[in-house]
């Protein structure tokens, strides 16, 4: 198989210093009590406490930084209601560059509000896949501004392997590492890095069972899509990407499921336990973990915290 | 003024060395949105992650191990419907030694919970102070256990001066530091602490509106009880100690006051911008600041969260 199409070590280690500025190094934290729960070591990569709120900010950063002038002059664009939205307008912001975001109608204020605030420009659509994408033509036709995917795309999947090069350099004896999966963005880089580090270490995908395509497809080995979605886990309602499911078959060891009633008390778990604020998508991994704690029984696990944009007026307890 | 029944620098260092297997050293979080809204440079040492999920947890500690064996053989006990209450249970469990906790019978079955996780005997009592205090009597009658005051207490307060070590040792440029105020273990400790560390360094006190108790005797120069306090900072309705107002008044350089809205804004605010959870207590000292901007305007200041126990049902947003 022909993979000259994937980033390097190399390639990921200069994304890590192209967005060093422009991110954080977040910490890693452990919890006694969730360890003596799960029988297991968890270390937690806190995304949580990234820029925007989220990982997302890595991939968004890494993406727009590598623009030539003459491209970075149009700006950049992309369809998203979600952290990937406000990533990349503040990564446009930091860059100097302008940002078009289109966004569904009935998208809620507060996301709105964070884009509009990292001075990206919103334009609205129907809020239906095909609007949102014939309007991001339409935008492109009319700005020559630069299409960044959210996930589907190797600048982006770069950029959030640098979450793992940090995780690995400073928590070096994990034997496990496990991520949420959506679009596969962070699960994909933290696979490649993940493979590139030492191969010996596991990559486990986390997912809702309400939005279980990745599971689906990695079984049975040919990417499907995902319909109907329906988790709590709202970040990770999207399809698997084409790029992130070759990675993923090729450098993941398995993908793992948990139920929203699973997901909201692992939620419960990190906010009660922890004290730190995570969004349900984030709570997956934890959760599947704790749905099968035999499989962990005495490892040292890394859990990515992938972000902690959530509405707290509307907390599931 | 005698001062030779306060802790001396190395005493406190001592103390840090002594609780060091028992406690966490807290890390210390930044937040570029809040300095921007601030108008200065903020460095939260975050307590709400510390053992029982409160700086509480360092004077508990601190107490239980200087006890004689004699002294440990029979235990200690306390009335405290709070964060005290699970600290001294944990160290006494930590030490292998019963505690016994008078607590009033309408305490929320959450904070009984906690005390019964962390090993310690609840003894309920009617919801006085009067009846608080006879049935502790009884109860150190009856065992022989040891007192631990919460705050008004050597011990407790040269335990709680380790966080500010801590703090100062990690960040060494520090011009004001600020701690909320309820009975003045923290507050004392901090003072106290700072005192010895950097005198030229200015300490500030924050209290609610609510239960401003601390800010009239120190504006008086004499101890003025609280009666009927009325604010959202839960752990700050208890009248300072006399041990802790001694301290306060000689190096305490100012004490600020902020209503219960700034402090709900304030909370949600370190919510939404940090991702971490505080109770709201540790809200004050940031809603005094930005209530007082002018006062901190390009300073480096640092803000001790104090704790994070709190009823995520019952958020106040």
């Amino acid at each position: 198989m022909e993979e000259s199409h994937f980033p390097t070590l190399n390639d990921i280690r200069f994304a890590a210093v192209r967005i060093k500025t422009f991110t954080h190094h977040t910490p890693i934290l452990t919890c006694s009590a969730i360890n003596e729960m799960a029988g297991c070591e968890i270390f937690f990569k806190c995304e949580n406490f990234q820029k925007v709120g989220a990982f997302k900010a890595r991939g968004a950063a890494n993406a727009v930084m590598k623009l030539t002038d003459e491209q970075k002059s149009k700006g950049v664009a992309t369809h998203s209601s979600g952290n990937h939205a406000a990533a990349l307008a503040r990564a446009a912001t930091v860059a100097g560059i302008p940002s078009y975001i289109v966004m569904p109608s009935n998208a809620p204020e507060i996301k709105k509000k964070a884009v509009k605030g990292y001075g990206g420009e919103i334009i609205e659509c129907e809020p239906n896949l095909q609007a949102r994408e014939t309007t991001l033509e339409a935008v492109v036709k009319r700005t020559g501004a630069t299409f960044i995917p959210p996930y589907d795309f190797m600048d982006v999947i770069e950029g959030q392997a640098t979450c793992a090069l940090e995780f690995h350099e400073e928590q070096d004896d994990l034997e496990i590492i496990m991520a949420p999966v959506g679009g596969g963005g962070l699960l994909g880089g933290t696979a490649l890095l993940t493979h590139y580090w030492d191969p010996e270490i596991e990559v486990i995908g986390a997912e809702p069972t309400g939005a279980d395509d990745a599971y689906r497809s990695f079984k049975a080995g040919r990417l499907i899509p995902q319909t109907k979605p329906n988790t709590i886990a709202d970040g990770l309602l999207t399809s698997l990407g084409v790029l992130n499911f070759e990675i993923i078959q090729k450098y993941v060891s398995d993908i793992l499921l948990a139920t929203d009633s699973q997901i909201i008390d692992a939620m419960r778990l990190i906010y009660e336990r922890m004290k730190i604020i995570i969004e349900p998508s984030c709570a997956v991994p934890l959760a599947a973990l704790l749905a099968k704690k035999e499989r962990f029984k005495g490892k040292r696990v890394g859990i990515i915290l992938s972000g902690g944009n959530v509405d707290l007026g509307k907390l599931p307890f």
